[in-house]
């Protein structure tokens, strides 16, 4: 199964990018496009009837503002839909959070942290990870990974402090 | 031209009542539908794109929380949308004024108070009386008599005052 | 009919701009005039209560903080009045969308996105387009090129991405 | 000098009431007016613009939602305008709070709390007080009686406590 | 696959027994727990560490105020953890929502609606469905209920309408 | 009666400045002190105290963040106290805000917008006009400036628009 | 060490209770004081420069609306004072929550939950236990005990749905 | 007793810095780590578990967004845990300062104000003067040298406007 990455507006680029290179890092197959709630409604209900058909497994929608997109793909699939809020709009984010997040009860959208590129490609790779023990496997490693990071940093932050004290 | 007055749940009824009150007021024909955005997307693409040929002048939308219904219909149709945030979601009914207001660039709504029915059928009279005289002469009237009831409730106001400090 | 696009300051222009900018677009006959609902009062009275008597369909009040000039001038006026928030104040804009769209009933306002100049054009083109057909049918081939822009955006994304893919 | 209480709305009386009350305490000579920016606003233009000649010195304006009453007034007098913000619209006041507190540069009005009708009297007290012995003198003792309400109240709350302790 | 049910809280409950009521009608497997991020952490822990061997495939985990519950789980497994923040704390709600969609990256949280029992469940009957035809074709029949009940509340509303405009 | 501006840091000096030059245009004697509310308590209550009797009419308090200055200050004396919250703590200065206009009933601080330095000048010069016929007439003077100073600005704009337009 | 409770109006006596009870199950000699920042400011600097050698550890301060008590304490003494905002100013209490917490650099203020009765008092055990064994045991008692009432919870949970399902 | 200062991430470190400081300046002997409430959640659970009985006294944990870290710390020790929310996130840091804050009863968190390096130093240290009396001296001593900084800055203050208007 591959994931769908829709952008509501190029400006939306950088949040894609972590994503991209998320998805990308964890070997999984997604295609990418850019469609809008507001300026193309016909394309994106196209798009999201017909993406489990085609395949899909996870629809990842980035929006700003009244970050509609989210929303409206979940009214035309039953995949699971991840919403990434975008910041820019008013009160830092907010509209975008509360426009994802605040969906009716029978169209749930997963919504992420704003600006959320690299969790909404994680949480889609977690979904994936059900049915794909490599998957499971590399998230695991990842989870290792960044507990290792966390670790070395502290490491060499004592070093730091370490060597400083010394030279003092 | 008539109105349409758009529900996207059936607990918006008492907003949705105010408004209709407005228009049966003002003599403006209109007509009601619940749709929802996220659970009728279909029917609410299919009334959208249809509504200016079936004589739709201005289409008010009343919906909660993410209120994406006034936006999704904007999206189908080049009439004026009328959105209405209604309370009850988060943050004493933030998210469905940003979810209303905060449309991006080329996609307008013309967003009304939080439960604002009565200024949402008001609005919708506002834009009908450009082209109709009978129309813009009743709003007249009424905006004298909401002045001429500010006037009366003062002298009352007075008149109980003045009473109480007789009699005291 | 022709629009009036007010501005509470000089500093709004920016915002004016794109409304100007997207009236000129549709070949919509506009009058701009600087008024401040807190320093010229007298200026915005004289001008709403005439504004449709000398011929103006809609009224654009463009304004930021505590903005109260949209308002004022549905005060004075039946005709339909735009009220576009701006940036700038305090809650990166909360206070200009608070007090721009919670309007008491009896005095509508319609408010658009934060700063959305384009929108407030827009949705002034709409209200006109009711009773003139060439606007009705300009608005759906902008609606139309909207979408034509996204489906070029989404192409063009696509054939980056496969030429980089192809390249790698 | 006398003071000026204006209601927005006869449902801003609670709030007022507690301004009456402390006026009457101070033996402030009132007069109290329901008059609407945003529906009656040629009386509150008129009100406005002639406070200072007939003998008022401070005005305070009561309102909710997009609170621009207090605004208005200041608009048209130099006369210090008091706003008290009321709860109810959105937000749990937040709109009401912004809407009187953040004016442009020009034209100043003093904000209290939300339903802040005692303070409202009490800051016209104070600015009066300036020019008049009497209530100065009577501020001073309010604020002592303030004091000893609470000094009265502690002694009051430990005698209780050191009560319970014996009985228990 | 089965789901887990985690509760931060007694007092979360009525907010789980919509996501019991909706897992149950879709004939999905769940277990329920109270585990608290902060008062029993190293069951939280626990639990989180091994869920995936135990057979789980998502964790819905309820919590209010400072909500870290989802985002503890979500330390402790690649498993996709969904949040529900729940009202109660303050802000309406604001302060459960942030602490639960914020997550840094590296370790998403699924986060739904405010009090969203419902939609947690359906995420989650979403995310099985992948690897589950049954529940995709059970999905699919949700939705078009949902969309189907729309519809007859719609024609219902216009029958009492008529019936109302007929006896009039 | 002179004016007393009291900073709580150096760092408000930008929004002291616009008051400065305010009360100077208007002939105002002040008087400025740094004082903190937090860091030199001793030196708030000592000042505050004599305000009065030292021959200030009206104290203006510049704060940010927790902004307890103008608080501290009006429970030490009866004057008129004027709050400037000023931006620069937490959520675009809602902090400074919130801290400032949110007084108790009995102790009243009169709010103006976050660093409305200018409008707290004004404000006091109101106050003082009250027993001040050559200060009410300038600040008659001063309003019809800022109104003539708007009309001049809209002749101008519409200048530049003719210009344009002919040149085109 | 004893702890000082200090209330800021007698309506935040619900939360002084919670405090008082956690207070009395730790066995901490406490003494309560209603005192308020802007009503009894001499009575606060009093209490507060004279505390420590008065034998207090702690100063608990308990307030809403522009919450000042807490800091105004923290500003006469160099013991710790710990804030607790309570609800009922603006906002659901944030007014409260971001007058205690966004002190100026130099004078801190603890801050707990809103309305964080029982965690106010918690923190004052805690700070004392560092030089009391007694205290440290009974606070790592009352932590498991926490645990164990919520695997009670569970555990009951657990019994109560399978005693459902198997009568089902 | 030692200060454990833990950072949640790398980026963290300039608020972090400004608390080694001022540690420094007391002397007082501390502790510095990176661990993630979210990334290296074992490690942070042994760390906080084993602080007391090594030594630490308090626990300051320095993090933003949905800011878990001090929460998580306070879950597993009954010493005093500060947390310092950062900001960076969403609403200009409320994010952070609510996930630090809100915490539920059974489990304090001492929360200062965004950013709040110094104060959670500060905090520390007057935590442990009250075992230490040299460290409650050199408190005293510093908040004395706050008080005389600000009147070292309003003579400074005073004796510039002198100069500038004797040289006018």
């Amino acid at each position: 199964m591959k994931i769908a990455l829709v952008l509501g507006s190029v400006s939306d680029m950088p949040v894609a990018e972590k994503a991209f290179e998320t998805l990308a890092a964890f070997k999984i197959e997604y295609e990418t496009h850019i469609l809008s709630a507001h300026r193309s409604p016909d394309a994106v209900a196209d798009f999201s009837r017909n993406a489990r058909e085609r395949g899909f497994g996870v629809i990842i929608a980035i929006a700003g503002m009244a970050a509609h997109l989210a929303g409206v793909i979940a009214s035309y699939t039953t995949l699971p839909v991840i919403g990434v809020p975008c910041k820019g709009g008013a009160l830092d984010g907010l509209d975008a959070l509360l426009s994802t997040a605040q969906m009716p009860s029978g169209v749930p959208v997963a919504t992420v942290a704003l600006n959320g590129g690299v969790n909404a490609a994680l949480l889609a790779a977690q979904i994936l990870s059900l049915g794909d023990g490599r998957l499971a496997d590399e998230l695991l490693a990842y989870k290792k990974r960044l507990a290792d990071e966390i670790t070395r940093k502290d490491a060499e932050l004592n070093r730091v402090i370490r060597k400083f004290e010394v030279s003092e």
